[in-house]
């Protein structure tokens, strides 16, 4: 892995290589380059073997002190990108944060089954290979999983130069974690009474940006311009391209240590990642068929930028409920006696958290009070 | 995983939804559709939680009589895409076969490593979710994962009509794999005397399709043209379009068979999936630095593609060789006294095999006879 799978599969040669368009040099200077920042993710578990052709990871550590020792080990897999909101990123020519979005797309959903993250690979399509762009994106990558705890154990950048325009590029991410099959997020444990606690959002994060990009064509908006009602009480104001490419805020960590604390009670029962579809479209996977969650909307404090962009774009409340995060990105469903405690413990790991309300008997469905 | 993991988290809602320019209902329909496919992969490993956020796989099997038991377990992955041979199937309408080229680039690569497939997933970026095109796809992906015994646990279809055009869309595929430590490839194991084999490749596979294309473009030749000399002896010759789309070898399952028949012996020392780069490329990466590995360049056969590509395209014999497999999609180190009997095995599993030649003291390099 690393350099070799990094970048050296898709080197074809030309008629002469100029011809064919492939800058095989160009890829190689930058698989070299990007070797130094995979490193620095690498935990115990990595088996550096440079050359090979894929990424190896110890499934648990080799030193007792630190071994899980697993009995019924379950693999835990998604794959994500961060879909139009590389456009904002090619507009802007920011690329230093959607390897964040990048990761939080793929780890946040690994932890929602009680996983913790161990290796992510990254795929990039682009026009060319642009030095300067790619170790900006990798940057965010690395960065990404450092915060997350995965490794970074491979990666493939594909120059295709019919397929994307001069300077377009696209992401995909994929990562996988592992959890002790007994311990896994049993979505029929989810019971009447227990609480659902909200992590707040850090603003749109890697969802709606098909909608974000319509509004500001709508509006006429400019990416460059400060617009007081979101650019930030605190220190230099902020632009709307700023605002907008916040990366996603990475839950892993603060949820993988909540999950070690209360490892023997499971006195968390279902979790969620809200990305599109909302609070309550991805609350809902959550629930089983015979209870329903209950959610005050008034629980929890709305980033300027959702209102700014509603009112701008003239959008339903109902829509914007069911495209955006609306401020909360990640929702944690416990036992009543426990809430405070597991709130605070998150908290004291840096997330803010709001009690967004409780589980009923239903139908498997997330309810919504008015706001007021 | 499922639905879930497949084509939810790229729904951006709109103005409306047709003002934002992406179909979830489609989106929706599509999800909903590959769920038979998908499940016809899942082995008794996968646990189908419907709904969940990610995919989950067990590493063991749950029957004594099928326990692996692992004691240090290394997980071993990879990414890789098809490059532009997309673009072939995108000019001939065809994508029933990218699937299978998607999962055997990455599959290939896992058994070098020893490693035992166990899940796959993909991500597809597409300009708009056509039902079509992409049930031809999942076709291939699903055939892909059912011949590489990999559970397809998970995928998704982003739609960005922005980024891709009409038409076009891009793939690639994510692919995990377990292996017993001790058993794992170990370079360091590769001496002189041991014999180099070969398994024929099915032709260009999935790389140096810049190249294809550009030779395309200059020879100004027809896809849809049959040409004599490449077009087959048996049945219904084939287009040119045809040859070139012929899907990648996918050497998985006969490697883990191979692997599980001398799993004590540990006769095999080293493996290489001879993609870009070619033989020489892919072969030096399992060589240790004090050997060599000397081939005979008169061992195999070379499909008629090739010289046919050559000719038309005025490529240097050099180029060829490091662009394309030239007949050649997979090779085996193994000990001498056991080279007999491990072809003869992987010719019974359905591989053609050639002795290529042996490993010789050196400095890493692979050395290629004169073609007579």
């Amino acid at each position: 892995m690393g350099e070799s799978a990094r970048g050296k599969r898709t080197q074809p040669g030309g008629l002469t290589y100029a011809q064919s368009g492939v800058d095989i040099e160009a890829g190689d200077r930058f698989a070299g380059s990007i070797q130094a920042g995979m490193r620095r993710t690498f935990g115990p578990r990595v088996l550096d073997r440079p050359g090979g052709f894929a990424g190896l990871v110890r499934l648990d550590y080799n030193e007792s002190l630190f071994k899980h020792n697993y009995k019924d080990p379950v693999l835990v897999s998604c794959t994500d990108g961060v879909g139009t909101k590389v456009h904002l990123g090619i507009e802007l020519g920011k690329y230093d944060t959607l390897g964040i979005d990048l990761v939080a797309m793929c780890v946040n959903d690994l932890v929602v089954e009680s996983a913790e993250p161990l290796l992510f690979l990254d795929y990039i399509g682009v026009n060319k290979v642009d030095q300067a762009v790619l170790s900006e994106l990798m940057k965010g990558i690395v960065q990404g999983c450092e915060i997350a705890g995965a490794a970074l154990i491979g990666g493939e950048t594909a120059e295709m130069n019919d397929l994307y325009k001069p300077g377009d590029f696209d992401l995909a991410g994929f990562s996988v974690g592992v959890v002790e099959l007994k311990r896994a997020t049993d979505p029929t444990r989810v019971e009447p009474g227990d609480i659902v606690l909200g992590l707040a959002s850090d603003g749109v994060h890697s969802n709606g940006f098909s909608l974000v990009r319509k509004i500001i064509e709508h509006a006429k908006l400019d990416l460059h311009a400060v617009y007081p009602e979101i650019a930030g009480d605190n220190g230099t104001p902020r632009t709307l391209g700023e605002v907008l490419m916040t990366p996603t805020r990475i839950y892993a960590r603060s949820i993988v240590r909540v999950l070690r604390a209360y490892k023997v009670k499971k006195v968390i029962t279902g979790m969620a990642h809200i990305t599109g579809g909302g609070l309550a479209g991805n609350l809902s996977r959550a629930l089983p068929e015979h209870v329903d969650a209950v959610i005050d909307a008034n629980a929890w404090d709305t980033p300027p930028v959702f209102p700014f962009l509603q009112d701008q774009g003239g959008v339903s409340d109902e829509e914007m409920d069911r495209v955006f995060n609306m401020g909360v990105g990640y929702c944690l469903i416990v036992r009543p006696t426990f809430a405070d405690s597991i709130a605070k413990r998150l908290e004291k790991l840096g997330e803010r958290v709001y009690h967004l309300g409780k589980i009923t008997k239903g139908k498997g469905q997330v309810r919504l009070s008015a706001k007021k």
